[in-house]
């Protein structure tokens, strides 16, 4: 028996159980010279999805309708007819959201059980912690003594880029969206400094409050007034690392917010979008230091794992709700 | 018989002639040991000037009430106890809307008339070429082949930015307001095609008709609306170089448009302020550069001199009715 969730309409602002469809086969799947056959452990949930979903062209082609959407798994190798990969091996790459399927393992990356929990695959050292890593060295270029705001601070990337640029020696302020988060961003992940955004009466006078000296980098997971708030607060030669926009991404309409322009002249400030598959030259070295810090225990990571196929579409959806703290990953 | 302007308030909304006070004494001025006194030549008028009306702080101080304004002047030695100028030497540097004033020579860089005419140190060799060359070039990193957006084409620092990227093989789009604007683009300053914004239909459609593979630079003088239409166009990796935001300069309020963010995270874009005085260390460069392309009438530019000292406030106004076409310059 075999699972499968096709994007069956595109979502309308926010995303929703209907948007997708089961599709139950009951059949055996069989492989050829040179493939592998694969059973889903853990799926990746992330924002970014949002965007396929969608018709627009953007950097990934958009998911086609009525065809199975795809996001980081890490699966088991069931059976192998393919001299790389051996029989209960462990995979982790972009693969459908289906119970079990053929893959040729191109593109596939082995991941290793006995170094770390294979969740973490999809998550501290997988594609978000790339993000984090490489989004904060390749275009915020911390330096020791700066002052850092991250938004979506108890996500997946936003812990990880706290955490690292404390590893750095700056001023670390993360801005979430509920007390409890704030409490795991300082006791948990060592920020400095949190606000909630829900609660707080003026977010642009408590970044001024806690960043005594100015911001210095924003790294940006959400958009809209909070990243307004920040762009007040910014330093000369800031450096501010559009991640995402997820406050931007179940708009109809092209979201309208400050101009950003009269801020970048004023300060010299540098704006830029990030996407880490652009950096793929530098994975082997981003990895090499993420695995060693989380040896190292001076990495620690927050995860929020949903139990059952059946559940990747709800997991998908209270991604927007906030309703995870760290990575968003489905077990199977 | 010494003139001076003097700030008498700060604008609210459009600059007007009441916000400044001309004060006339009667008086001969005198130097001291190391000191020299300047006769006005030329006087620099320019938009980013309004930021110093202002009293929000911003990259300069703003200017003080009751105090001389201060733009780019080139100006004669009159007289002089200082040995690094003698009489009839001609400089330019940031000095008092005043038709004399003694200055101990610091900041001013000595101007040779049998080079280039006066008013072209204000100018394309002056601050606005100083801009147009690095704002491009340090941000911008143009690559022939490449197609390059420019808005406020038509300005002092618009029509040298479309030279210099003509120069380097770019395809060149100018943004104007008039269609005699459009036309000097084309014609005087080798300008591929161009857009009069006022008579658009729909400005993005153009620019994406012009921009048959997409905008690779934009070079960003006014901000607004027009910026909006560009940012649909842009190509994967686009630099956008912040020069400006004349749109904004008058607003009372913070000005809002589109976000500008899930553009730049779709496109890996990179959107960066640009002052030109960050860039003092590679002026001697630019310079060069710019004058051996001037000698070679690979450059040419345009001014728009207004005659006499009391007109300096009314040519200042006119600058946020684009009533200038390229450099405007006050002849004392």
């Amino acid at each position: 028996m075999i699972k499968t969730i096709i994007l069956k309409n595109r979502p309308q602002g926010k995303p929703t159980v209907s948007n997708f469809e089961f599709i139950t086969e009951d059949t055996q799947l069989t492989i050829n010279e040179g493939e592998i056959l694969l059973e889903a452990v853990y799926v990746s949930v992330d924002p970014y999805l949002r965007g396929r979903m969608s018709d627009a062209t953007s950097y990934v082609p958009p998911f086609e309708l009525n065809k199975p959407v795809q996001s980081g798994v890490v699966a088991k190798v069931i059976a192998s007819k393919n001299s790389h990969f051996k029989e209960g091996d462990f995979v982790s790459g972009m693969l459908s959201w289906k119970t079990q399927q053929v893959s040729t393992g191109e593109g596939l990356l082995k991941v290793d059980a006995s170094k770390a929990p294979l969740s973490t695959y999809l998550g501290v050292l997988g594609m978000t912690g790339l993000t984090a890593y490489l989004g904060l060295n390749e275009i915020g270029k911390p330096k020791a003594g700066e002052t850092i705001v991250v938004s979506g601070a108890a996500g997946a990337v936003g812990s990880v880029v706290g955490q690292i640029a404390k590893i750095l020696g700056l001023n670390v302020i993360g801005i979430a969206g509920t007390d409890e988060k704030i409490e795991m961003l300082k006791t948990k992940f060592g920020f400095d400094a949190g606000i909630n955004y829900n609660t707080s009466k003026d977010i642009q006078a408590d970044i001024k409050k806690l960043a005594a000296n100015g911001v210095d980098i924003y790294f940006d997971n959400v958009g809209g007034p909070i990243s307004d708030a920040v762009l007040y607060n910014i330093n000369q030669f800031a450096r501010i690392i559009i991640c995402g926009a997820i406050s931007t991404y179940n708009s109809k309409e092209t979201p309208k917010s400050m101009s950003v322009q009269p801020f970048l002249v004023k300060k010299s400030a540098l704006m830029q979008g990030f996407i880490v598959s652009n950096y793929a030259k530098k994975f082997p070295e981003a990895m090499k230091q993420l695995s060693s810090w989380l040896a190292e225990d001076k990495l620690t990571y927050s995860e929020t794992i949903v139990n059952g196929f059946d559940n990747i579409p709800n997991a998908f959806i209270d991604l927007f709700e906030g309703k995870n703290k760290g990575k968003m990953i489905v077990k199977i």
